[in-house]
């Protein structure tokens, strides 16, 4: 930690600050500069009781932190990129762009089986779709819950897909887990730490999606709630920040593939969906987080977008999603993936 | 709803628009313009399907929604302020502006009975402190659990206030109810759907911050899940929204309070303290917040910040809160409020 | 500026980068911590060569500047409060809040007249008007030019009321000083750092407002623009930034009025006007602003808003602004102003 | 225009406000619903006034705009690409992805020069550099002016590459038409719209940057401002937007790709070391552009930039640079580019 004084501090503040840090268990080590004094205090910042309490003193202007706040996550702690290998054999963190794909929702067996066929027939290799559904309003549809779950069980035995879907409560985890491959938490509940424990304790892979307003380092925490619980089954999935712009429903920060890549050893998901809100731009989106060294794509796919249940205007047909796998290739091939 | 077709959209593709919006339910009437056709859809929004998805089919441009989401906690819905009476008969929406005040976290019996009996001194009617607390980092303290409760129960006999404390997991719904006669949904929960429904469902009053990047209208939606599940006593309470600016923790929009005013009738509540991030910004926060309205106040006091176990930047110490109590009464008498 | 080595920086590299830091003119100190080596390097950063370009050193892991970049602006270097003084004698940043009221556009000299009069009858002492308007369109309505600020000009003469109007142009900076007592600078412009030269250099005060995405810091050292091309007449004025709320126009950030009272000795002005972009919001905003310690109000006024040619739903009707002067004067006295 | 009445307006009312459209030469036409009136106004809304003002009406709920507002950079007016050819014959927006390369300031002749031949040898065909330089801080360099203008004009005629210069002042808009073949107008400039005239009367191609708070319709109307100068050598550059987040300087927002492609006919720059602020982040950013359809990149090089007199941190070495030219080959190829 680096504790800046304010300009005219006097000796007998600047020792009461020394004290202090002594005291808090780090060493102190003041450096008098024209306009201020600084001090370094040395210690495991990750250890020890945080200094940034020390702002309340009025001769403390401020506190920086010097180390990254997560372990466990980060690349210093594992230089080698982690792999998730699924049932079906499919490995997350490899060679292979995974493409994960299906409905928003999962509505009825017609149409998930439909698009199941689709998308494997298509390349992909998870069945995503959603059986609890976060909604902004009690009103909207919340998902057909257990039979939802069992629908996806039965995709999965015809179609050899994985399975990745979202939990949403505590009390479901085991239940989700029951049938999911991979457990998905939603933008809404990236920061709702009860979840992710419990979706770890589940042992399950954890699919961490980033939250509307939340930082890097902020989400590489949120993570370590996943690893520090004994589950090495993480990967980050970037489905765009919300910001002042309006033309798209969120702002898809595609910086965070180079980003990810570099602070921690765990796979990097893109969602175009989500982050663009429309399905004619999710193709674009997807080309370039491929050239950008992504690990797996999430994507939106629905038999009929304009009869769904939810967000129907930033889901592919079938018919545009296999015409996506077909156009990704050369950009996988480019950066050297599958 | 209104339905915008592209410009050169051809006769045939209008009657397909307008057959889909029969389909679900509303009934179109066409407008032709000079540059494109408009489409009104007349039905109630919030019982029949959502036209969103029509925004699937090419030769739509847009649709964009002309009702408001939210139904109960609009001020449609009940023209006259709600107000919630806490059990030591203080009253939230009504004539005196509450005051909530007490420790970001709940320490030790110590720390919580000093400021428990100053706060109570200095006109405080309700007192805060985290017993569960969210943090960024698995690594940091987090809360003493029903220990602080049961801590916070004591203080409350010997006190007289009122006791309000935040609620981070469905599974703790009923314990913490149990001692708590205000339940606090933070900004990192404000969109866990689950949790408001636990929480609703308690019968505990409950206090709904805003999320970090939630839009007004969420936020009443959310607040939606509150009274859907029959528990009338909801209050919101903004607490800074995360933007661009780094000089605070937050930026606290005090234009919430005349918004929720007129939109809801339920009461508002300010948290200046998480909102400025810095002890000395908290008392102009609260000036304004009095002038304009607000219903109650939600402070963090702490007898020795620079020791506190969390955010002790932004906790005021027992003289600067009753300094700051003196302060306001002439701001809230100017307001016509006590 | 503190330097952070990487984790694994062998001594070679340190030494190198200690090397810079003396040829950049600064002394460094090194600190050896548990992770990595932190440097201190001790000069003024506001006189050398910024030491942030170190980051193009791949051992280097961050540098953080330590001293804040802005001089004349600050209250360190002026500890009282700057005020200044109109021709008709009123005095901005002293003991009266200072109201500036009058149309978004001059349309026609009845609309200015008509306006000019009532505002100072309900005791506005200056009066705001653009001539020259920055429109995000090139269709709409650009002002009316000259000819607006002889309108002005003849109003001041009428009421006594001084004279506030935006400078868009570095070329038509000396005009309109001929025309205006204080030139505003719009927040598209505020950092057009020519338009503030050109601003300070007529000698008139200069109404900075702060850009839709600026830090403080950066509004700050805009300022600084001013100031060190000898115009001491610097006064900030917070109108709102963009967020991702839509709900108003955009977010008021009413915390900028301590702020700035801590920071700088210049006054600071609040423009509820276009924060709130709803003239139904503006009374709660300057009862608000009023509490909080702001210098003056910048408001919107219009005899009949739904007719005017720019911003009508945020402009006040003539009723409005006299009952707004009524009800502003409990606030005022509260916070000890008149 | 929509406009929605509130939901108890009466038939009076209802009357006023369709008199009032009327009036302003739109055709009104009313839908009434089942909870509120919406009417139609039938007319051009970028030749009319603005109908807006009527939210100053209380029985007025909102006015929702139908149209878009920009009308010569959309796709409508022009549906085939535009292209904009350059003295050296290099054409920007057809087949090839045209890399502009140099630093971020001109600092010398030898500084220049080297990184000239480098990045003309690696495959560059614009040489950029600044030479009057936009800083937030008034005691940071501001460029050598006309004489780095000098420099680049001779290095144009040593390696055949042409210039690209940022134009920081109306009043030099003559000036740097003299020596540089693109003006590049600054973010922070974008709604700067007298120099936008400005930059547009000069007849030389106008790569305009996204300011740091813009919405994507607000930058294609300040594009409006060139093109209705009678200059058609348009192209929009995305350079990041500002946000939360604080690991990168600014959110690149590749999407403005694929939505600029779709709402323009302009050419679209990708300017990926403005929006990382770190060299190590730009050669992902730029093979993601080129994958996604960009027209030209925008790449900051400096033979030192440890060095560098502004902006180091986010500077590639010459040789970085090569190696990024031979690494997008592929992804070009991929995209049907060269």
């Amino acid at each position: 930690m680096i504790i800046v004084l304010r300009p005219k501090a006097s000796k007998k503040e600047e020792s009461a600050v020394l004290a202090e840090i002594r005291r808090l268990g780090y060493r102190p080590h003041a450096m008098r500069g024209v306009a201020r004094t600084v001090i370094g205090a040395i210690g495991d910042e990750r250890t020890h009781h945080t200094l940034e309490t020390l702002t309340a003193l009025p001769q403390v202007e401020s506190v920086m932190p010097i180390q990254k706040r997560f372990k466990l996550v980060s690349r210093e702690a594992h230089p080698a990129n982690s792999t998730i290998t699924l049932p079906n054999g499919c490995v997350i963190g490899g060679k292979e762009i995974v493409v994960m794909a299906g409905p928003c929702s999962v509505e009825s067996e017609k149409q998930l089986m439909i698009t199941a066929e689709a998308v494997a027939k298509a390349g992909a290799k998870v069945l995503r779709g959603g059986a609890f559904k976060p909604r902004t309003s009690p009103y909207e549809f919340q998902g057909l819950g257990e039979k939802g779950l069992k629908l996806l069980a039965k995709a999965r035995k015809q179609t050899g897909l994985s399975i990745i879907t979202e939990l949403l409560s505590e009390d479901h985890a085991e239940m989700v887990a029951e049938y999911a491959d991979v457990l998905q938490i939603g933008t809404r509940n990236a920061q709702n730490f009860q979840l992710l424990i419990a979706a770890a304790k589940t042992g399950k892979p954890v699919l961490l999606k980033r939250g509307l307003a939340m930082k890097i380092e902020e989400w590489l925490l949120a993570g370590e709630y996943i690893l520090s619980n004994n589950n090495p089954g993480l990967m980050f999935c970037e489905r765009g920040i919300r910001t002042f712009e309006t033309y798209t429903r969120n702002t898809l920060d595609l910086s965070t593939i180079p980003i990810i890549k570099k602070e921690s050893h765990c796979p990097i998901v893109i969602d175009p969906s989500q982050g663009a809100g429309r399905a004619d731009l999710v193709v674009a989106m997807c080309k370039g987080a491929a050239a950008m060294g992504v690990d797996a794509l999430l994507i939106e796919v629905h038999p009929n977008p304009k009869e769904a249940w939810s967000d129907g205007a930033q889901q592919l047909t079938l018919e545009g999603f296999a015409q996506l796998m077909r156009d990704l290739k050369p950009f996988a091939a480019a950066a050297g993936r599958s």
